[in-house]
Parts: C-alpha cells; sequence; structure tokens
C-alpha cells in the first residue's frame, strides 16, 4: 500500500529557490551551508517531490548580471526545471537585500531609487514571464521605518499605490497576465514595515487602478509574528476573492521572523488552516516559504522539505477524519444557515416589534469545550 | 498668561460615558469605585472641561429598562449635557455585556441572537440620534472564538456584512446621517476577534452596499497589543478617506487591555500621531477611550480625564515646535516630492533604459539617527 | 477494556475550587454561570474523577465571616472532600480581589494594608492545615504598578521578603510543615507585576531566611503570556530542587490571562512539558488552574475538566512511544553523557593546549529537523 | 555655559567595539557601512565623548589568528585605547558567530564543542585581563534550541553549571579578579535560548561554587523583547547585589532584536531605569549594546553614539528635578518605610488579634494618575 502522505503533483506544493538554498546566517551568526545552485536546488526539490518552485529575480540572476549572463542564467534554470518535472507558479522580486534599498524600494524619500525598484520588478516581471509564472508576488521588505520622523505615512502609501498601479500597466501592456500577491508582514527587517497585516492590504487594493489584478499573499509567520489568527486573515482574503498566493511555514508568536517548518510550531492553527483552505477549494499553489534549522546539512533540508509536504498531506487526512465525525458534526448541527431578510419597512418593523427571551437564548448549550477537545483527539489521531 | 494647555472646546475633546464611569472591576478584583450616574459623569466632563460625551445604549439604558423609562433617561441625559455643555457626537451600542452574545452578536451560530444583535443596535441608533449624534460605532466585542472548530470564519464575515448593510438602510430609511465607524480589536474578551485591526475593515468597508457612509475607529490600545505601529493604521485609514473617529487611549503591547491615560505608556508614539492628525487637519472627535488606574477615587479620574487632554495638548505644541525646527526640517529637505510619471510606452523604455548608480544611490546620507534624536529632545523640551 | 486513558488517583490530577467554579465573568462581561457551592464543585470533580481540590481561603470562606461560619464552612467542605473521595493537597490565600489590595498586599505602601495581608495568610494557612494541605501557593496577583513612580521597586522586594519570612516562622511555629510555592506572573491584572518570572522567584528564594521551606509554582499561562518557554522554567525549577507544585493550562502568548483547557492552545508544548514531567519522576499534584469557556454551561466546565485530564494521559502516552520509538532514539544516541572534569592545573594546561577541528565539529549531521518532525508523528498519532 | 549634556569620563559610558563598528547586515539585507577596524572605532569613540570600550575576543582577534598575531593586535588595541583615552572595563567571548557553535557551546550535545568553548572562554578572558578589564559578560547567545527533543533542558543546566564553575577556577587561578556578568535573552538567534531573564541567572548564580564571583548583565532589549519591566530585572539584580554589569540600549516589545538608541523606544521605561541607577549609587559601567539604523553611515553612527549618552544625561537631569518636585514629594509622603517587626509569639498574637477596616483602608487616595501625570511633565521638561 503506498504511503498516503506522499506528495503529488496535483497537492501543488511548492517551495522558493530561497527556502532550500538558505545558508542559515543569521545577525549573529556566520552561514553554516555552502551555496546551492539553482540547478541543484531544482535537482533536491524534484528528489523530495515538489510540484513547483519560486524565485525572486536575484535567487538566479546576480543584481550586476549583463544581459546575456541574465539570459544564459534564466535558460539553463528552464532547463533545470524541466528536468526535474517542476513548474515555476509564481515569481518575485528582491527589493531588500541591496544597500541601495535600506530605506525604502517604492516607498524610499529618493525619487531616484524609487524608479529604480520599479525598472528591476519590471525586469523581474520579465524573467518570471518567460519561466511561465502567472502569479507575481511583492514583498516590501524594506518599506518601512525605525522612526516617523522620516516620513508620514500616508506620503508612503500613495507611493506604493504608484508603483503598484504602474507594475499592473506593465502586466497588461505586456500580455503577461500576472495576478499580483501582495505579502505584509508587520516589522523585520524594518522596525515597522508599511502594510503591516493582509487586512491592510485588502483595504489598500480597492484603491488601485487595476484592483481585480491584485489580490494577497498571507504568510503564516507574518500573520502570527504579530500573535494574529492567521485563519481568520485567510479567511477574509478567500471570502472577498483575493487569495491569489499563500506561504506555508511557522512561527512563534511575538519573536524575530523564524520561518520554521509548516505544522512545527503550532500544529492546531495549522490543521485550521489545511481545513479550510481543503474545505473552500483552494486550488492556487501550497507554497513553503520556510527554511531548514541552522543545524542542519543539506540532507536536513530535505528533511526539512519532505516534513513540510507531509505534514500538510497529514493535516488534510485529519480534517477530512473531523468532516465525518458524526459526534463532531452532531456538536455543529445547529448552526442554522445564514441569509438574513433584506432590509424593507415591512421587515423593520417585524424586526422591532419582535420580543427575545435573552435567558433562554444564553441557556443553550454550546458544548465548544466539547467540540474543541473532540478536534484535538482527531488532531492526535485518537478519532 | 492663561495656561496653553487647557482643554477649550474647539479642541473636540469627548469621553465615553462609561470611561468616566469605569468602576475598576477587573478579572481578579472587585469595583473600587462607586456607580456615577450619568448625570454625575457628564457635570464631572463639564468641569474638567471636555466637549463631548459618548455612550453605548445601556450606559444610559438598562437592557430592560421598559420604553417609558427609556424616554425619560434620554431625555434627562440630555438636559445634562446641555447643562454642562456637552455635546454627544458619537453613539453606540453594547453587544457584549449580557450573557445572550456570549458567542457573538451579528456573527452568533444563533439566528435569533443575530437578529436580537441588530435589533438592539437599531434602539441604539434610535438613542444616539436624539441625542444628536452623527457618528456611530460598532465595536464586536464578542465577534471571535476560542475555537475555530465553532464556526468557519468566512461564515462569520458574510454574517457581519449582512448586519451593516442592514443597518446602513436603517439609518437612510430614518434620515439619522450616521455615519458608521467600525472598530477592530485582535483579542480579549474572545481568544480571537473577527477583523482583528483597522486594516481588515479597511479591506471589509468596500464589500459593503452602502462604502461610502462607512469607516473605521481605529483604537491606540487595539492595534498596540498587537504590536503594530498606530499611527500607520490611522495614516492608512486618513489617507482612504476613512477615518471616521479615533480612541485614544495608551496600551504596553502584547498584554491584556489597558486603556491607559493617553501619552503614558509610548509617549513617542502619542507625539507621532497627535502631530500626523493636525498636520493633516483631522477635525472630528479627539475621543479618549481610556480609564484610571484602579488605584484611583472619582478625583484620580478627574486627574486621569485632564491629564489625556493636557498630555495632548501638550503634544500638539510639541508638533509645532517640530514643524518649526530648522534642523529637523533641513533634514528633511531631502524628501523629494511625489509625482511618478503615468505608464506609457514611452515612459516604460525610458525607465527600462535607465541606468542606476546604486553604490552611489546607498552612500547618500539620511541622518536618521540625528534626526530621531532631534524629535526626542523636542519631545522632552530640550529644543 | 477499559479506556487507557480515565484517570486514577494516583495520577494526582487536582483542580482549584475556583477554577470549575468560575463564572465566566470577565471585564467586558456579566456572569455567564450560576455560582456553584463548594459542596458541589466537589461533587462534580469527584463525579468527572479529580484526586485533589485546592482553594483560596476565600473561596471557601467569606472574606468578613464570623469564626463560627469560618468553621462550619471548612468542616462542612472537609466532609464533602471526603464523600466525593477528594485530598486538598495545597492551598493559598487571595490577596488581590478585595479593594483593601488595590495596589498590592505584602508590598502595599500601607503598612497596614501588609500587616493585613500577613494576618489573612496566616488564617488562610490555618484553613489549608486543617484540610489537610501540605503545599502552600502565594501568587501575588496586585504586588505591582501601573507606574513605577510610585515605589522603588526594590523596596517592594524587601517588604515581600519580610513577609515570606514572617510566614515560614508561622508554619514552623504552628507545625503546619507547609512547602511554600511562589507562583510568578508578569502582568495583569497589574501593569506589571513584581517577580515576573519563575526564574525571578529561583532568584529570591536563596535570599530567604528558610530557603529550604520555599519553592515554586510555575504556571503555564503565567510563562506563556511572556512568549517565555514554559518547559525551560519548570526544568530550571525541576534542577534546583524548587519544583514544588505545577499550574497547568494553556495560553496563547502575548494575550491576556487565558487559562484554557490544558494543551488546548500548543499541544507541542504540553507534550514536552509532560514528557518531562513523567521522565524525571515528578510526583506532585498535577494541578489544572484553567476555566471552561464563556460559552459553556455546567456541562460544558465538566468537558473542560474532562479534557485537562484526558489530554494529559493522552500525551504520557505519547511521551512512552517517543522515548521507545527506534528511531528518535538513535538521533538521540549521539549525545555524549555530560561529566567534565574538574578544574585542575593538569587539566587547564590540557585544554588550552588542545587542538580543534572547528570546521570538523561542524559539519557533524545533527538531524534535528528528522528528530522534530518524528517527534510531531509521534505526537500526532501516526508512530 | 556648557552643555551640562556633554558626557564626562566619571559618567562612565561606554560601548562594546561591536556596537559602533556594526555594519548593518540582517537577515534580508547586506551590510550598508564598510568594516571599521578596532583603532578606528577606539578613535570615534574618543572622538564622542566615552569612557571606555568593551570587546569579544574576536571583535579584536580573528577566530584562526597565531599567537604572535593575536599578540600584536592587543598590544596595538590597547596603546589606541591609550591615545583615544578609553579604559577597557569588561571583555565577553563570542560562543555564538563561528558555525561550531550552531548548537550551542556551553551547552551542546557535544562533548568537543564544551570542551572547545571552555577553551576559547580562557583565552578571551587572558585578552581581557591584558587589556585591564575587570568584569567579564557571558552571554550564551546560542545555548538554546528550536526544538526541546534535541536535549533535556535540565541537562542543558548542569553543563552550563560545569563550565561557569571551570571559569571561575580559571579565574581565580589567573589572579584575573574577574566579575563574571550573565546575560540573559529570550530567544533570537536561537528558538528559545536557555536562561531566558535575568531572574533565571539569578536563580542561577546560588548553584555555582563562586556564587559571590558571579552576577548578572541585564540588558534592556533582552527583557523588553519578552515584554517584561526592566526596571523590576535591575532592582531585583540590585537588591541581591549581583547588578555588575548592565546593557543599556532600547527595543520595541515582541519584536526581533532591535538594539536601538538608548531612550529612543520608550522614554519612560528609559527614565525609570535612569532615575534608578542614580538613586541607588550604581557606580559600574553604562555600557550601550546597542547600534545604528541600517540607514546609517559612519556620520549617522556618531550621531547614534553621541544620541545615547546625551539621552542618559537628559533623564539623569530630569530624574533630579523629579526629586526635588515638591508636589511629587508630597503624593510620596504617604510611604511609610519599611521595617516590619520579626516574628516573635507575642508579635504573632498581636497580629492575629488586630482588627482592620477594610473599607477605610480601601477609601484612602493613592493619586497615582496625579503622580504618573507630573512624572510625564517632569519627563517632558514642562516642571
Amino acid at each position: 500500500m503506498p504511503d498516503p502522505f506522499t506528495p503529488r503533483p496535483e497537492d501543488k506544493f511548492s517551495f522558493g529557490l530561497w527556502t532550500v538554498s538558505n545558508r542559515g546566517r543569521d545577525p549573529f551568526g556566520e552561514a553554516v551551508r555552502e551555496p546551492l545552485s539553482p540547478a541543484d536546488a531544482a535537482a533536491m526539490l524534484g528528489e523530495v517531490g515538489a510540484w513547483g518552485v519560486n524565485l525572486h529575480d536575484n535567487d538566479l540572476v546576480p543584481i550586476d548580471a549583463t544581459p546575456a549572463e541574465r539570459d544564459r542564467l534564466v535558460k539553463e534554470f528552464a532547463a533545470a526545471c524541466r528536468r526535474h518535472g517542476l513548474v515555476v507558479p509564481m515569481a518575485t522580486v528582491n527589493l531588500f537585500y541591496d544597500p541601495v534599498f535600506r530605506d525604502g524600494a517604492f516607498t524610499s524619500n529618493d525619487r531616484t531609487v524609487r524608479a529604480y525598484a520599479v525598472q528591476k520588478t519590471m525586469r523581474a516581471m520579465d524573467i518570471g514571464a518567460e519561466l511561465g509564472a502567472t502569479i507575481f508576488v511583492l514583498w516590501g521588505g524594506r518599506e518601512g521605518t525605525e522612526t516617523d520622523a522620516c516620513r508620514r505615512p500616508d506620503e508612503a502609501i500613495k507611493r506604493l499605490r504608484e508603483a503598484v498601479n504602474y507594475l499592473c500597466e506593465y502586466s497588461i501592456d505586456r500580455k503577461y497576465g500576472f495576478r499580483f500577491a501582495l505579502e505584509a508582514k508587520p516589522n523585520e527587517p524594518r522596525g515597522d514595515i508599511y502594510m503591516a497585516t493582509t487586512g491592510a492590504y485588502l483595504g489598500f487594493i480597492p484603491t488601485l487602478q487595476h484592483p481585480d489584478l491584485v489580490g494577497v499573499n498571507p504568510e503564516v509567520a507574518h500573520e502570527q509574528m504579530a500573535g494574529l489568527n492567521f485563519l481568520h486573515a485567510v479567511a477574509q482574503a478567500w471570502e472577498a476573492g483575493k487569495l491569489f498566493h499563500i506561504d506555508l511555514n511557522d512561527q512563534v508568536s511575538g519573536r524575530y521572523d523564524q520561518d520554521f517548518r509548516f505544522g512545527s510550531a503550532n500544529v492546531k492553527s495549522a490543521f485550521f488552516l489545511v481545513k479550510f483552505l481543503e474545505d473552500v477549494g483552494y486550488d492556487g499553489p501550497r507554497h513553503f516559504d520556510a527554511h531548514a534549522y541552522r543545524t542542519e546539512n543539506y540532507d536536513g533540508v530535505k528533511d526539512f522539505a519532505r516534513g513540510c509536504m507531509r505534514t500538510y498531506l497529514i493535516l488534510r487526512e485529519r480534517a477530512r477524519r473531523w468532516n465525518q465525525d458524526r459526534e463532531i458534526q452532531g456538536l455543529l448541527a445547529d448552526q442554522l444557515p445564514n441569509g438574513a431578510a433584506p432590509y424593507s419597512h415591512a421587515h423593520r418593523d417585524a424586526l422591532l416589534g419582535r420580543t427575545f427571551d435573552r435567558a433562554a437564548l444564553a441557556s443553550k448549550p454550546l458544548s465548544y469545550e466539547r467540540l474543541d477537545q473532540l478536534t484535538m483527539e482527531v488532531l492526535l489521531g485518537l478519532r
């Protein structure tokens, strides 16, 4: 009997090139793993059973590459992906590593830096399109402040809007067909990053010229850093038709960006998330934006990548059991369907005239302790 | 010479009836202050120099009052406000205190509870309109979960939308002219509250039937509980034309809801906030949603209320100094105005063809350490 | 076959009287459950299979009871405990509910309040001793500040020391044989509570007159509120011989005090904790200091109490599997035993003269990603 | 008239060599500043008016330096310090940067790594002693875990104790006269670091062979990361006679390690800290363990260093005003001195027999809102 937790292409598991190639450098320590070439990373992802690989422009093409080098590198990587059975569903741009972005990219006070950031993104879109990507992620890692003395934050929002509007035009113009997915983060590497939450981006998108082209890319760690309920953010994005991409990993609240293996820090939250994605029929990539512990060598990186996918599949199977559990479903049966009547004078008067028995309503048993304990027991494999 | 930090009506300082009447009860302790009647609270607010007083329906009218009692209480309170020179700029509804709301109001799984919550809000709107309020705040304190097993969060959002749509119709129908201000909070009293941040509401509003009638009511403590930069949330709301109201208080991050005196926990954040509100010309109420320490008697409550307003005025004066400080303005002078060119083929080609000197851009001095130190010295009264 | 997760007396599961009697009142809402008498609470605990019940003085005896009432209540409760097969392993004192303690008890600025707090504790010790308790917990819920202007914190520490020293003398004098367990908490209900962490109390204890009588009572929620690793705190206490008691519950970091059902918020942390307690042979009470969601009636409270014990037993079984898992043990096998040589001139010179191959040491595989994934799979019931 | 906020040697302001030499590298970005040699760093510190400079072994001597290089570098640095009027009050050891320490140093599972860590520390002590340092800081940046599966935490504590005991012996043996200052941190770069708080170290020290030689080095950012009140930790250390050193900087709670300029994130906390250090007569170094924003060049680094010292001096002056403010002192006057009577039968009986008027005690005005508002106004320069 085959292992039910073996990843298959239809699971749409993808990894960033930067995730398996992460060398374990941190603010207090040097890299612990040797560089891994894009081709070797693709080979590793093929070996562990991934479906897709995503990348920043500079994961593949150095920031100072010549056009010829760029063309060669993209071509070779496309070949490596074919060789290892990988697609490139998403591309993005690195607007945070180079010192030129030390005070932001699209929101920099320096108009020339802003122009450079837009140019760099256009070129990253070219690379993504050439590799077949249809989703373009924008994460503004340096768009923020250590002191709010440096810039009015509403000014930053205006600049960000200009940039995104321009890039939408470029995508339309070039017929790239990109859907942009905006990724929020509250802080790190800046003291505070603008557009701190997925919600903030959901509020920003309707103010754009092409709101239909733009959605969000929520990341587990980024919401959980701020102690927010990730499922709730994902559900809002989904309900608004804006869940264009998702970044799966794990994170303990109130800490530095940890990017842990999916499900390894808060497996209950991960369970509810997987259940939601499967229940609603999300069919985009399941992208793991995480990296292996700094204690690992490249064998450990493979363990890490396999663990991300395996845990997702385990939780998916648990979600199915939860949906089929009679006691659980019995506890949920009281939930009446939605669908309030629309406003009318008749309805208004009826509602205002209605008498409610507060005490009776307050005394109906809800049994959420039992429901949650049963959920835990499904999760722990006891039901 | 008059004290420059004495509140005046044009400062538009308002307090919730519940703030000065707060009796200091908490999860671990009994009330420390005797009940304060609405009329006595109005007298106190008049005495300390407030301009306005806001209220929940049940701050004034008990949940089980008869219509006659309700009318009398509203009338008496209106008289008390006139007597003490107070306006009622904002009203709201209590959908969290009574056990009927133990699992939510608009988002409850129980359709009857949802209907009751809408009815109760309509009646609260009646009270608010009768008292002259033009802003109606909705804070969904119980709209949330302790376990996400109990409800799909997208279902909760749909229910919330239905309720807000209905209430907008009611306001239009009755010609109340309310502007609704939605107030976010990440958690407490629920494990997680839906619509955790101001950003989430900014994303929700465009999905409503009357988005023009609906804005936000950001609260310092609610964003800071999650460690988010409050100024950034306010600026996004302002830039989107959605800053309909604001709740001023203070809070240490990552803790229970503290509702401290304005400026008492993080005076630098409070400074940037006041500076922003004054710089952009926000002309709505400056509402203090805070309460005195549990160590205080009602004299201490007055000290608390006076302190909120006084600190605001001190920070406003500091913001003026900051704007006039030559060295500070010199450091900011490099900020070029915004205004990128719109997309065109010519602009696209020019931008793609442009060469950027990254090293030169990265080496321009920014002097933000100096700028922030000067800001601190303005704040501390040294410049 | 009997359910392996049924609690038995030898499991030493205890609950605070205040936990199952919690009425669901919170800062934003009224009580949702009717009062439960101590005798009824004992009956409920007997029914669900608990071994012990703990109490604050005022859980049983009102603060203003006469001596005769006090005697009757204690006697009746002792009888109820016998009737329901419960022991009273631990007692404590309520120094936080009454307004007299609004600014602290042992550390109050008011010497009379301090004296009263000591007297009240002595009487609570009398009650505890009468009921057979051998552990006396001290939690200083109001020992703290909202503003550090009010008191020098070193002064507070001195006052706290005086009180604990006095109470040790009283226990010795009365031959009560109490072991005192000090319970830390970082904040709530005070802005900051003195002795914020278990570590702080471990540092305080050696400065007492009778350090041997005093240990700690770490609580899951209290360390996790501050985002600290609870296991590490417990391990330090255990290693120092100071783990006199433990409070089990659960809590999301960076939030109000939630006191959730054990294992329901972070089941992985709960697993490591149970594994540690079982591995080291901790034989004190497993005390659940938690309460049911506010959505529950008393049937839900029973579900809650059963769930706490059941989850503990499930995790204990999983810990056994982990200890017996060959692959896991194989990954751990490289851990050499401890036992460095003591300092000597010969050892010193040998050590200073030794050459280390850093690169070789850094390249040994550690396989912690694999180890953690296997741990997750044991936890999820897959191994 | 001289500027009252100019640093003088008697202020004992010191900086780590690593602080002004920090190049602004972070997990998401490359270095923004060129390397600064130790001699140039010393020159810069002399120029801005610092009194002392501290260092890790590898700030000065590369990890693979030959003994001859090491001797030359130490000698040259001593000369540079003399040239720029700097003392070296403290030295420390880098046990976190090299990949050999990826899973800890003193607590590593690998006995050889542990031995190397001790050897490296002994050599760092040699350097420190040669430069005149009398305080030796130990910060165990890698002593921790990402998964608690890897090691029993009590085992880690035992290993740590062995190492510290050995190093104490070495200091005694060599007649170095070091006082060791242990520095706690809750997380980053490890998921969880052992000995997460200053309190944990205060509990650890009494279990050592030479507790008198060992104290703590609390760091503002490290306690504030966990949302803890830094003043309370410092006060406990001071009261226990264990405040051997202090690391001043600033930090927003619940975030990555920010190491901001002193007083720039939470100036009120900084005020109470400075007030405490000055009030109690702390006469050790005021060490700034912070670094300039990544937006800065080396002129900005000087601004940063000057700002740290200047803010300290401003707050010291404010603390003096606070101590002399009559209204403030009037509000504090009710604080009766400490000094409870020792335990005796007579005192016991008197105390048990005493009657307390709880209502009267609870109704005494405390005026902490007023006190805190006055404190804010002293801080803001208005009194």
